[in-house]
């Protein structure tokens, strides 16, 4: 900061400079400064936004920034509406590196100057002026903060101004008066917020309830989970949300094994002619599907696909390869990536343009063995979210709208996100019937061993998990700490951080603390515990906890000299924020056991949340509402595809306003869950759906869905 | 055959018909008709080749098909010159179904009927006329042979002439006459049948020392490793390959996560501009790029490269996410698939236009700890190869000319192919130094901690394994029976085959020896043998013999009536054939311990032969000559670009004349070995180049290669 003190200077401003400890988080800032003995007893915090508004697509986008208190209401739709500025969305990294040669960490109002001031839009609170102050100002990543008065730091911005352009200084207050519109309510402001999708807010941190989306950004991005890509709607899987992948990878691999399932590789490219064979299915993804017209300087004959998903891909093999009875049933499994080039806002895990999953390809004799084989796998997908992962899930059948394009039925789970109340989908098991093996399609049959010189088609099947898991997890598990992982597929479980060192501590004093919390992680790697000691001399412990907290790991141990003399220590657990002593006395046993009571409690908390949210609905008039308290409505339902569009079409219209880039507000079938067991029992003939009069057939979620 | 039957009895001909067990080679069918009683004392087979021409891209291929005695020298260029059919090559499976309605395992003269006559080209040996006989024809996977005089043969194929088509009877001795052209020698015969790449031989087996690439492809085809796919140079891997990809990604991952490497994810895509950022690099992939250039029915605003390398993907990230000294060493690894469109012929496994890989990029304060994981990881290849796989590899540097694009410096593991006596390269290792990481290129950099205020450009490395190695393996240790495996990588170690059962026996007997298999097979798997009892009613033990030995199981247990009684089993060695018997008691000892055996002297035997055919060499006149020897010429080189490119092209020109399609037979440099010691001392200023008469600096390894 030292071209803005400087600059600072030269106006004869001289802030006071406050020197503490690194702090990732707004929050962790606060209560940094907070611990400084000279930092004031009261003091605000500046927000800085960067929008990027909707330009041309050959026009360069010039960005808006605004700065204001803290405390300011900050409309985007009303800073849109009042400098003509069109479709505003936050920034993203790679536009504030380029035009404010800083990233989202190391920005602050100080970050314009006067190279980057004339190449931006600015608009500035006018509140700031007369506020109480004074305002804490610093880089993100910087362990200094400087205090300046309101005044100040506008004497500072009005140093900029050019001829050609001055401060744009505003009373959001005024600005967002006018018509009562939603905005003005506080259940609306959250839907004004939470349609920020995909965006990085910046020098200040974002609640979970307030801005759901930017908050998910923020957890990937600070837990280092992710990070964005030059390729739009593709991102970078970390380390840290990587291995959660692996473990996931692992444990699925050796239970498929049991099953007899064997992995393979099959190219990601597939010829036009052979992605086309199915007319359905082909209808499901032609519109998303990228393609490869050249190599080198030379255009190809023809395009060939990189695959959606593999079933084309693969089945015509499959037809060569099945030629008796004996050849099945067939049961390949392939660990790869595939290409959906979606067109909506891509959200990273939940909607990105290559993704990584598994798919499974079935093939068998009968279709007896092909529905137990959708059932064991759509099984062993539960155990993954619910006992991996700890986020509940509820298996059930997809409507005949919502199933596979061109198979037979599709099994399914379903997950919720309470913050958005919101159903998504989380994996998807599918019976393909006879569609794929016909005689048309890809004619895979053999003789029929029970009618010679009869053909028999055969029955398949296709199943796939991708990283949505690991998406869904941090939304429904993500604090505004940050990120929260299950013990059990944390690539770290406990970490030992040592605490209460004294400044005048003697280097022996730390060595011998040091030491012992090596020893504690070796001691909990030897029983299998996932543990790391962090050791590292510049961090106090204080930056650390936050470190760790924002990164997720289940468990923190303190180390002490306290707690070496009491042969204790205090275990902190992430999800709920719980300390307790713990004897070093069988601290691996002790620890195992904490990290299960852990994995267990996230689980059965989460659940208690998924359940509370599901509302037994009979009545029309009662489903908008219900949807409107972010829950979801489990109807008696017809099953009749008509009535689906019906209820999506009608509760589209019925709900309160939204903006119009959120997700569909219409509720669509999520699931029939396969126990119908928790709902009033349906009479035939007797029970009505509510949406149309007909006959009812079985409860059916509906839900708004991701 | 019911048809073909029919239609030879409409002729009066009434062929002898022979039943027998399924027989999957011709070397097993031989033996199968042998082990029938019926079967004549004496009988030919014959091969039926299916070549496809070149045409014209729009045009519809015709497939030429040659029936011939399988004494019958029948030369490709022969027959393409005496009809005027362009560029002949063996045709694919695909080919065949569309023109013949079977695949290459049910392909047999009778294939060619009424239907399918007129969709090909036919040549015919004019010997079978008067052939002693009788030739034995059958579909590869029935059961049945029937027994057939060559004139019957020939009644045949002539009743399915047309007035528009007739048969084309060539005197095979006659066109192969002329001038006596290289293709009349017998180690010209080799090379004229080692051209056809890629190529499925079809109804006959072709030995390894013959015809080397279609063994290649035959073995790969029967062990079940691998199958063609739709889009050319790309490769289907079946279970039997992948799972060998499983088990070094395996202990690989163990390997580079001990040295504190990371996994993750990046996207397959690059920008164009990123992709081009680094110029010499981008010149070295830029001919093979494959470029997305729409999705769905949109063309994209740029195209986007799938990546042949993630250099350029990753490195801005690297700028990113390196800020400071203490993010160092930043060490990730990535397993995914890249694309090169190669232009050149496809080789499974060796040259595919999309391959499996991992490839790890590191980045260090100081080119110390480059230079040493570079080594570290040269190590881990080295292990790779040489204790999972059993080949032997020699380490070394390549020349400037041979290095990665962009790199400083690359180390390399050099294999060797001995039944082509051409060079592999098997893995790279590359020092990047700073030239990604400069400020015109990526701008990697962090504070030079020594020298504050200093700006200090990273070091880096890249590094990569590929499935290659599973060509490499196949090339090195199969024989003319298949695949041959090394215990380590292979997914069945040991199978177990009862034996022995009589005609007559009762359905006790059979099932007692049953579960004895499945007992040892299980006391195996206890042991950590991958083991598996081999109970398939349908097939003979003798099927099952070849059925496991073209897979490449390195050993096999026979277990029959009398071995039980001795409380003994029969093992056979796949790699030597070596019978022996093995007490049942501790039987787990017994084959762990020759399973090592088996490891430990295939690496052996392999590095013996390699070793044998490197040849020291000091003077020009002996290059050429050392590697039509098939050998390796190492010679005290100058390492002078100029003199590399001198060489390649006088190696060429010198060499015997050769196929315009085989891979070049000009030498390049491979590798520049760690180990000199193996050579005569070079003395500085004394010793000269041999190619140039310059100083030579390094005994260098130069061969044709791969």
């Amino acid at each position: 900061m030292d071209s803005a003190t400087k600059a600072l200077a030269s106006l004869s401003i001289q802030p006071t400079t406050i020197e503490h400890g690194a702090a990732e988080t707004p929050e962790a800032w606060r209560d940094a400064l907070k611990a400084t003995a000279s930092s004031p007893e009261t003091f605000e915090l500046v927000k800085m936004l960067v929008y990027k508004p909707k330009t041309a697509k050959t026009a360069t986008p010039v960005p808006a920034i605004v700065i204001a208190r803290e405390s300011t209401e900050t409309q985007t739709a009303s800073i849109g509406k009042k400098f003509g500025l069109k479709d505003l969305r936050l920034a993203n990294d790679e536009l504030m590196r380029e035009f404010l040669s800083v990233d989202r960490t190391s920005v602050s109002p100080l970050a314009l100057n006067s190279t980057t001031y004339s190449k931006v839009f600015n608009v500035v609170d006018a509140s700031l002026e007369s506020a109480p102050g004074p305002f804490a100002i610093r880089a993100l990543s910087s362990t200094s903060t400087l205090l300046l008065s309101g005044k100040e730091l506008l004497t500072y911005l009005k140093s900029l101004e050019t001829a050609e352009q001055k401060l744009n200084v505003v009373d959001f207050a005024e600005i967002n008066s006018g018509p009562p519109t939603v905005a003005t309510t506080g259940a609306a402001k959250a839907k004004e917020d939470a349609k920020i999708e995909g965006a990085v807010q910046i020098a200040i941190g974002v609640k979970k309830e307030v801005d759901f989306a930017a908050w998910y950004t923020n957890v990937l991005l600070k837990a280092d989970m992710l990070d964005y890509y030059s390729v739009s709607g593709c991102y970078i899987l970390k380390p840290w949300s990587y291995s959660i992948w692996e473990e996931i990878q692992e444990w699925f691999n050796k239970e498929i094994k049991k099953l007899g399932v064997q992995n393979s590789y099959f190219p990601m490219f597939v010829s036009q002619k052979v992605l086309e064979r199915e007319k359905d299915h082909v209808e499901g993804f032609s519109p998303e599907v990228a393609w490869v017209t050249r190599a080198g300087q030379s255009d190809l004959e023809e395009p060939i696909a990189i695959r959606p998903t593999s079933e084309t891909a693969m089945y015509p093999y499959y037809s060569k390869w099945i030629q008796s009875h004996r050849d099945l049933p067939l049961k390949l499994n392939q660990w790869n990536s595939v290409v959906r080039w979606e067109f909506k806002n891509p959200q990273p895990f939940l909607r990105t343009r290559e993704f990584l999953w598994q798919e499974g390809h079935t093939a068998f004799l009968t279709k007896a063995e092909a529905d137990a084989e959708v059932r064991e796998i759509l099984e062993l997908y539960r155990q993954v979210y619910e006992d991996l992962l700890a986020v509940p899930v509820i298996p059930g059948i997809k409507s005949e709208k919502e199933k596979f394009a061109g198979g037979l039925y599709t099994t399914t789970l379903e997950g919720f996100i309470p913050t958005s109340g919101r159903g998504i989908q989380a994996a998807t098991s599918h019976c393909l019937g006879q569609n794929f093996s016909r005689p048309e399609m890809f004619n895979i049959s053999v003789e029929d061993p029970s009618k010679p010189n009869e053909k028999l088609y055969v029955w398949q099947n296709s199943w796939g998990l991708s990283t949505r898991t690991i998406g869904v997890m941090t939304m429904v598990h993500g604090d505004n700490q940050g990120l929260v992982l299950p013990p059990r597929v944390a690539s770290i479980q406990a970490v030992i951080v040592p605490c209460g060192i004294k400044a005048g501590a003697s280097d022996e004093e730390r060595k011998s603390i040091n030491d012992k919390c090596e020893e504690i992680a070796k001691t909990l790697r030897a029983a299998n515990v996932r543990a790391k000691a962090d050791l590292r001399d510049i961090y106090t412990p204080g930056y650390k906890f936050n470190d760790w907290e924002q990164k997720g790991v289940p468990l923190r141990l303190e180390i002490g000299p306290k707690d070496l003399e009491k042969k204790s220590t205090l275990t902190v657990r992430r999800d709920t924020g719980a300390k307790a002593p713990l004897p070093l006395e069988n601290i691996a046993e002790g620890v195992s056991s904490l990290l299960e009571t852990i994995q267990k409690e996230m689980f059965t908390r989460a659940r208690d949340t998924y359940f509370e949210r599901i509302k037994e609905v009979s009545k029309w008039e009662d489903v908008v509402p219900t949807l409107d308290a972010k829950c979801v409505a489990v109807i008696p339902w017809c099953e009749v595809e008509a009535c689906e569009d019906d209820i999506k079409e009608r509760s589209a219209r019925a709900s309160a306003p939204t903006d119009e880039r959120a997700p569909s507000a219409g509720a669509k079938s999520l699931a029939i869950p396969f126990d119908q067991s928790r709902w009033t029992p349906i009479e035939p003939g007797k029970t009505k759906c509510p949406a149309c009069g007909q006959d009812a057939k079985r409860w059916t979620m509906f839900g708004r869905s991701y």
